[in-house]
């Protein structure tokens, strides 16, 4: 493979390393990737998280894997095992997919991974693709208020909404962002906030349940969040908070657009309801990392996503077009990808 | 003053303590209040929390501190400074308010404990009175949704609207209780969900963010929420998240209901724009306690308190009558006051 380098993931000489966004913002901890098993632990602890680059990351893995010398069966296993790591977002099984088709066609070492170069190649054009959709429909001191991580973090480039978020800022046309710190695991809190200070991108942190107060206080333009699964019908997963954040939006008339690659949609999957939401531990919501608040025998409810129906997006950005919510659900988007 | 025993406040031969909340669930400690400056201050670290309970653990706090044996100067001068020990909650300054009549009328020592006492009984009773409101509304096999902590640890008797969840519990109309976390001081994951336990009522425990998809997914038949003052014209303020669960209600068409004494409603205030919201340190947003995790140098966000407009309301729960959303733009308030 060759050499490859995003804010979270380094090819180098061969050898694959993630920088663990569970240690962040306070430790810059990166760590090098033993094979796809240990790709698919670091996936399912977070430490490699974001929609895109889990797809990218596992695409590395197995690539590597291949160069490692080991054969056709060991590699479909590996796969497979990688496909698997996290349910929701589509873009993991969509990468494998593309992989499993070099490997169906008799694809060697080499072209895994001249496939995983691609995969990570097209993820930084696809991201600044949707930072020029974006910069069209950004007004003049627009205030953004965003969701979770979806900036470089989460992509092999730029990242989704946040990476539109960079370059509208950049263009002068965003003066200031509002980043909610997206309980249980903090991605606002220690990510995003971590990435718009490192750019010098003046915002604001504030805890999940202040947005509405926000919004109502008329401070925000404009809400950007990224997405783990579009379904044909512009119905779309992301981090649990994201549907409660659209229906405060549209409450108080603010424009509400998800931001996604091609990658994210999924054609196959006819609406919200079709996508497979994961639950995970309750520990996670009875406190953070290794501290607890909340008492032991709490029962906790603890989705890692929801569902946004598509009938509240003001309009879905991708990469190759800027699709109105009101024509999501008349097919726009399998007319796109026809 | 005669001893008074509730879940978070004791006097006992004169001598007042209080359960420092800001420990809670995992640690149970009494602390002795040494005097009003005290009470200031843990009133102000949130270690006594609660609109009720503050305004009773600030009239014993003046109480108790006439029996000690200071004048008429100190007294008024400590009762100025326990008034504004925070802004936003209204039963501080109504449980000040009567103290300082007592002290106007030349109430000594004796005069002011048996107000103070009135002031923990008045509230006990007032709870009941919520609670049997309350059960008038409710269905069988209802759900209910609450934020941050309304219960026996925020008033001297069973609680606002946890005492109203608790009695329509023993009464078999409440199946299950979901608790929203609260950020940032989450009360709800670390109060509401311990008294829950120690009630043995079902509970489950959820981060804010996770409301609407709870709501969506039809898994709450009812929303019941706390106050801090409630405005003339039925607007109130609760701690922030309540209004954007207010939001999420009425677009899923479920219930919503703050649950409040008399004592809560502030006929002197207008409307929700006159209520004063206090601001809060941005650490308390960056982390937990000791606890950080988000960048030191990104700035926060933190209103402790937002408000609600009576028109979200579908009826406003009080001691002494259920007053309907509607009724309340309509100076309902005012008559019951009258």
């Amino acid at each position: 493979m060759k050499d490859l380098r995003s804010l979270a993931l380094e090819v180098r000489d061969g050898r694959l390393r993630i920088l663990d966004q569970t240690r962040l913002p306070f430790d810059e901890a990166w760590v090098a990737v033993e094979g796809p098993d240990h790709m698919v632990a670091l996936i399912r602890a977070l430490s490699v998280r974001g929609a895109p680059l889990i797809g990218v990351a596992a695409a590395a893995a197995l690539a590597a894997f291949a160069e490692s010398g080991v054969g056709g069966e060991a590699l479909r296993a590996a796969l497979a095992e990688l496909r698997q790591a996290r349910p929701t977002a589509v873009n993991l099984m969509w990468a494998m997919d593309r992989m499993g088709a070099v490997l169906a066609a008799g694809g060697g070492a080499a072209a895994l991974a001249a496939e995983a170069e691609a995969v990570f190649d097209e993820d930084v054009a696809l991201c600044e693709g949707m930072a020029a959709q974006a910069l069209g429909l950004l007004g003049s001191g627009e205030a953004v208020l965003t969701h979770c991580n979806s900036g470089g973090l989460a992509t092999a480039g730029i990242g989704t909404a946040l990476g539109a978020i960079r370059r509208g800022w950049e263009a002068g046309r965003i003066v200031h962002v509002y980043a909610d710190e997206t309980r249980p695991l903090l991605q606002g809190g220690r990510l995003t906030a971590w990435e718009l200070g490192k750019l010098g991108i003046p915002h604001t942190l504030l805890t999940d349940s202040m947005a509405a107060l926000l919004l109502r206080e008329g401070r925000v333009t404009r809400v950007l969040v990224g997405a783990d699964r579009v379904a044909a019908n512009g119905d779309f997963a992301n981090k649990v908070g994201t549907y409660g954040l659209a229906v405060q939006a549209r409450h108080h008339g603010v424009p509400f657009h998800p931001v996604a690659p091609w990658s994210t949609v999924d054609l196959a999957c006819p609406d919200g309801a079709a996508i497979p939401i994961e639950a995970r531990d309750g520990d996670e919501v009875r406190g953070y990392g290794p501290w607890r608040w909340a008492p032991a025998a709490s029962p906790a409810y603890n989705p890692a996503f929801d569902v946004t129906p598509s009938a509240l997006v003001t309009s879905l950005i991708l990469d190759r077009a800027v699709v109105p919510g009101e024509e999501l659900g008349r097919g726009a988007l399998a007319k796109l990808g026809g």
